[in-house]
């Protein structure tokens, strides 16, 4: 019998959901939109035909399936399975997901967070691959991640931890973040405040050729602060340095608590690629202690969006063969 | 038989020693001086020689240890019980003590560095008792500290874990801490950084009951701070809020990368009691998000000068559980 893992990246406007062999190779994937308003069942049973239709497109049928893994948006329980609440889901209080996907589909569901499961795919078969310490970013709207210490994910009491985007870089008048907090990481160097610096600037008089975008368009983006700085743009140029200079310092932060081999940035932002990737890397030498050198190797996804899937099929596969 | 554990605690200036049942019931303990100039030879002699008129203090003999632990300053190779280097025993480069120390005693020896020897100490029989997710900070001359995640110590990639003086808080225009970074936690609230934040105010022209101090004596500890503090003086209050609110958001800063529990603050900075705890609370509760209550429970330690001991016994027996 083939031993097929299919693995599930619930988020917040859509639904991705791939099928693997056992040496956790893509067979096929896809994708549906899913509305914030829909109840958990419709959910449930949106992933559930999803996934057998997947499967029978690959000339598969449920049987061959050994188990599935799920990603989730938290905060959650993810020893019971269940999704406490989710921003993007109002639907959803206290739903207990694995095992409504377990009982639909008559077969083993584990259950994750999604940035812990999209940092497992990397570390499974991504840019984490051979190392057994690693820490993953996603750089998007916001700042998350997830931990690996000594090969296994790091969930903390209550799965509290790997909250990376709100690690405090700036103990004194520090930038006002979403979350309430000041001085977050997350409030320097996500996308979103990657582009508010980038507008106070501007409004604060600065000359830039970001100013024709934002009398434009009415804003300004993470991508067109990184393109203007790509093309020369003073301004642009020292906003990137800034959110450069505070992920460096953030990877300085997580060597010194977990001690990672690796640091994975991944998200909307690698886009940038070499741009931000080099000056990361260049701010990280400038923040850390000359006492020895430090080792670290700061690199960028490589899975894309298949990560959560990737790294979901494989939880599924871990548990698995843990089980036997 | 009995089975007995032996904690060894290698100190820069002297090595305690302990014996313990196998409930870490401690029997008996001693302490040496030992100087900086002795080879790893000597050290090891004497170790073993005080271990054993110890037991022998204690009714027992060497028969009786079932196996023995160490705690050691590093940086080290862990798993391989190997010394790289330690500041204060310059005649220690790349010594295999856990090997030495195996081999003279004729016992199972296990190795671990003196941080994490003291955090599992207090993990088990201490304040760390009943939790499974704890982080560990010594407040000393410098600031250090240990990890538990999932009730496993922490090591990280090369044992380069729970650097967790040398989390920056300050982004911008911070403190040089003495490891060359700038804006380390222990830049602020170390002892001699709380004691180089007052008598930097002072020659600078505060005014402060601390001035005599300074003057008599030529320098000023961060004892005398807490206790000028505690006797009301207004600069020695600001300098102990500045060294409680550094520690207060490395608390925020740990419970966002592993999710601890239980935060166990020890060293010689806890003597000053609840005027330094309820502040370090305070300033933690002024820096966390309102997004969620956060339960983090900041704790003083127990053992004292015994955690080490008591934590190197415990890894002693843990380890021959787990090889039965």
């Amino acid at each position: 019998m083939s031993e097929i893992f299919v693995g599930i990246d619930l988020g917040g406007t859509n639904i991705k959901i791939g099928c693997f062999d056992c040496e956790l190779k893509l067979i096929r994937k896809t994708s549906m939109a899913i509305r914030a308003g829909y109840r958990a069942e419709v959910v449930v049973e949106k992933i559930c035909e999803t996934s057998e239709k997947l499967l029978a497109d690959s000339g598969l049928s449920i049987e061959a399936v050994e188990a599935a893994g799920i990603g989730a948006p938290g905060p959650a329980n993810i020893a019971e399975g269940i999704i406490i609440s989710a921003p993007n889901l109002p639907q959803f209080r206290n739903i207990a997901l694995r095992k409504m996907v377990s009982e639909r589909l008559g077969k083993p569901v584990v259950f994750e967070n999604d940035a812990n499961a999209a940092c497992w795919g990397e570390y499974v078969v991504g840019t984490g691959k051979g190392v057994k310490d690693m820490v993953f970013f996603t750089l998007g709207t916001g700042i998350g991640g997830g931990i690996i210490s000594n090969g296994k994910l790091v969930h903390g009491f209550k799965d509290n931890a790997a909250e990376l985007g709100h690690i405090i870089i700036c103990m004194e008048g520090g930038r006002l973040c979403v979350c309430g907090q000041k001085g977050c990481v997350e409030a320097y160097a996500s996308a979103n405040s990657t582009a508010a610096r980038a507008t106070e600037a501007l409004k604060a008089g600065a000359s830039s050729s970001l100013k024709k975008v934002l009398e434009e368009k009415g804003q300004i983006t993470c991508k067109d602060v990184f393109e203007h700085s790509a093309a020369g743009d003073i301004l642009a140029k020292e906003i990137t340095e800034g959110t450069a200079s505070a992920l460096g310092l953030l990877c300085v932060n997580v060597l010194h608590v977990t001690g990672p081999q690796r640091v994975v940035f991944a998200g909307g932002m690698i886009a940038a690629g070499d741009l931000l990737l080099s000056r990361i890397r260049h701010f990280f030498k400038q923040h850390i202690w000359p006492l020895k050198e430090e080792t670290l190797e700061i690199c960028f996804a490589t899975l894309g969006e298949d990560a959560g899937i990737i790294g979901a099929a494989a939880l599924a596969k871990q548990a698995q063969k843990a089980g036997k």
